[in-house]
């Protein structure tokens, strides 16, 4: 086994003979495999890639750290595995196991003597894992986001009047894909005018005007990787509101910055932005939480928000992402992408944060 | 309870008071509402879908033939339903659920005296629904496919020496968005040469050269629903062998075309263009099913397999797709998606199969 699945092994519940992992994230984050479809299956030895025909050859190639069984049959190949290694009782990958697809597991389980668990252990388990990056995993992070920031400076040329939100949403994602992004990290958020108030609003036929903000909430995903970034710029010029709003937005992202290092809770970091919003008087209009994990997913464990009390570790990456939002109005939101350290964070965007006339 | 509600709750098994659907794919069949989230109850005579507070205000004007419920404790919330409608058990969407939601929803149903049923009888409910396409669903199809084929029609012009799969499948993406297209259908396959010989190849720098075959297995969304189309181009000139396979292809699926019609098994389409490819002595070559069907999702019922035994009936939409790969030479594939009718098939397909030289 490779060090991640020996350490899944070595933390299974005491119940548990074995897990058995079917989300393609995390057989990418402990293989480093890609594919559409496949079972994981790890016991407190040995781990088992499961492919069909399609992946064998790739597999057997790639795949770290496991044996790659490649089937025709899955229920067949499964039971002799289980029967080898002993299985009498499998813990499955709760978060990801539909139950149509556990009752069948079920079935071969039954045929060799074991049982399922049904619990949240495993995703505990990897979640524990997973939430600390490793220097490889965060330079992926760092180039999808290095490309966001590349598409992101190349598409604001296009910026100007009438130009409709959906068609810059459509630029940047081609210039991402372009610049070697392997796709979007999510539904690029690019809204502009009143739509700014709305935090996670969609891309439309609403058209830049002057006086405008412009959100861009983006990110780009490499070899499984997420990035985020926000930044809001103003179109044309500015009135005195928005300014206002645009530096206490930019205080208080700096405040919950300064906030992070290892050893300080979520919910302190949410609660420095937090605290600051709502002493200028915005109470009620940041609705979100401060930020959240991200790596294989865009949203993942830490959450930054006023409910965790757990702390920060070296090596975690989160975004620190406040706003204000006033419905009717505007909204902003400037968010970053930081890897915790025991000093503080090392911020992974590079992009000014200053306000921006286009 | 708008018609397909109400066929969904005639069709419920005797034992389930209510079924809870959790698939954005059959929330947005049912009630026309698109979000990321939420849940639909289905009992014998309402339909409630809940939603948090982000889609409260839409869900409201825009979901259809069930009473929205907007909620900040969603367990609360359902717990009430399920008393004000004596739900004892409730019948869990088991190709969806994951196991760690259905314990979540259990635990609420445990507080009500009820109890939770894990079976597959609301997926089969309501693909029978889904598996016969109303008039609205297929202009969607038709409209992706009209999408598809305009940008391919578009991307055409850009093949030439030198150019990579890649970006050809890149331009062809944005140019489907600029069409209308909400997204692609799957991952386009745009694959060249030696590489056509995997049904399922995925673009990469892999370069354009004459004598090639191109294979461009591509598709658009547009408003939830998918098309599907390939076709296999030859860049600069072809060899025999290339024509005599080319061929042997296009007769192939042109005799699974001649056997779509309404009544007639799956299986026996399956046969029409394997038969035809393994007499021309190409057994072997040819290692997918023959079609499946297109809807709001890419691959869903009837598989035209040659193991199902199910007749096909009108308004079903299905591809019809075979293919012969040489490993190591070349591939060619032809897919075309129809309309079955109770006389044979509508063609939904318009570019046209003869061999083309690129």
């Amino acid at each position: 086994m490779n060090s991640s699945l020996g350490m899944l092994a070595a933390m299974l519940p005491g119940q548990a003979d074995a897990a058995l992992i079917i989300s393609g994230e995390n057989r990418r984050y402990f293989t480093g495999f890609v594919s559409s479809a496949g079972y994981l299956l790890v016991t407190r030895n040995n781990a088992y890639l499961f492919v069909d025909f399609r992946y064998a050859e790739a597999a057997k190639s790639i795949a770290a750290g496991c044996e790659v069984i490649s089937f025709s049959d899955f229920g067949k190949e499964f039971a002799a595995v289980l029967q080898k290694e002993n299985v009498k009782s499998l813990l499955y990958e709760g978060s990801a196991f539909t139950l149509s697809q556990a009752a069948r597991i079920d079935e071969i389980l039954t045929k060799c003597g074991a049982e399922g668990i049904r619990s949240d252990d495993a995703d505990r388990c990897i979640s524990k894992l997973r939430i600390i990056k490793t220097a490889h995993e965060t330079e992926k992070i760092i180039t999808a986001q290095r490309i966001t920031e590349q598409a992101l400076k190349d598409t604001l040329k296009l910026v100007r009047e009438g130009v409709a939100e959906r068609d810059l949403a459509l630029e940047l994602e081609y210039r991402m894909r372009k610049l070697g992004a392997d796709g979007i990290s999510f539904d690029l958020i690019v809204i502009a005018g009143q739509k700014t108030s709305m935090p996670h609003g969609v891309p439309g036929e609403n058209r830049i005007r002057p006086g405008d903000f412009i959100t861009f909430d983006i990110g780009a995903l490499y070899r499984g990787y997420h990035s985020d970034m926000t930044r809001t710029y103003a179109y044309g010029y500015v009135n005195d509101k928005q300014k206002r709003i645009y530096s206490v937005v930019k205080q208080a992202q700096q405040l919950a910055l300064d906030a992070v290092k290892a050893g300080v809770r979520c919910c302190d970091v949410d609660k420095a932005a937090r605290e600051y919003i709502y002493h200028a008087g915005f109470e009620g209009c940041f609705g979100h939480s401060t930020g959240h994990g991200v790596g294989l997913e865009i949203h993942e464990q830490p959450f930054v928000s006023s409910k965790n009390e757990k702390a920060l570790e070296s090596g975690m990456v989160i975004t620190v992402e406040p706003g204000v939002y006033l419905p009717g109005e505007f909204g902003v939101r400037i968010e970053d992408m930081v890897t915790v350290t025991s000093e503080g964070c090392i911020n992974l965007a590079t992009l000014s944060k200053e306000l921006t006339i286009l």
